[in-house]
């Protein structure tokens, strides 16, 4: 991790500090496999507050920090938003093809569990 | 989970109640990671004292039983030894090409970790 320069600034791992056992932790929870989900399908940032998920706030800032401590995605603030981006490039350069095999393994559950 | 008829029969999931959110959960641990490297290596069924795990010998059973129960491996009483093989066929037609990936980047990850 980098340390933090002010409050404003979310604390990231670098690109080599991203671990895959990490990501595969990240991606292990209904929640934050949909919150990626969604992100992949926007292709761009989306805010926190986007996402209408089926728990409280807390535990949505909770899925929202393993995301980005795991390097799932970068948090930045804008004015009074936190905008949540994949790091696409990072996972695709450290793990080739895996994301989207992911992405699509989620979305063929989804369709057979009717989701 | 279908139930044990004796005590020598192990509880497996059937494929249509395998999990993504388990079998991401169940790799995102390096002990496990490795012992699917390894049995994947193996291209068969291995014991599971043929593995020369970092822990303890209860820890080495929850490990197995986390993978047995999240579908990845298969465990199976040939005499006095437990054998463990990859649920290959059943992981390929749920999560196409998602298990080949994940022993990829572990396998780039090991190299570049120098592991």
């Amino acid at each position: 991790m980098s340390p933090a320069t002010s409050k404003r600034e979310l604390d990231h791992p670098a690109r080599h500090e991203i671990r895959l056992e990490a990501v595969l932790h990240a991606l292990s929870d209904p929640v934050r496999l949909r919150v990626v989900g969604e992100l992949a399908a926007a292709d761009g940032e989306l805010s926190c507050s986007y996402f209408d998920l089926p728990v409280t706030k807390s535990t949505t800032t909770h899925h929202f920090r393993v995301l980005r401590e795991s390097g799932v995605i970068q948090q930045t603030y804008r004015g009074t938003a936190k905008m949540n981006g994949l790091r696409r490039a990072d996972l695709d350069e450290l793990f080739p093809g895996l994301f989207d095999r992911i992405l699509q393994a989620a979305a063929l559950q989804g369709a057979r569990l009717g989701h």
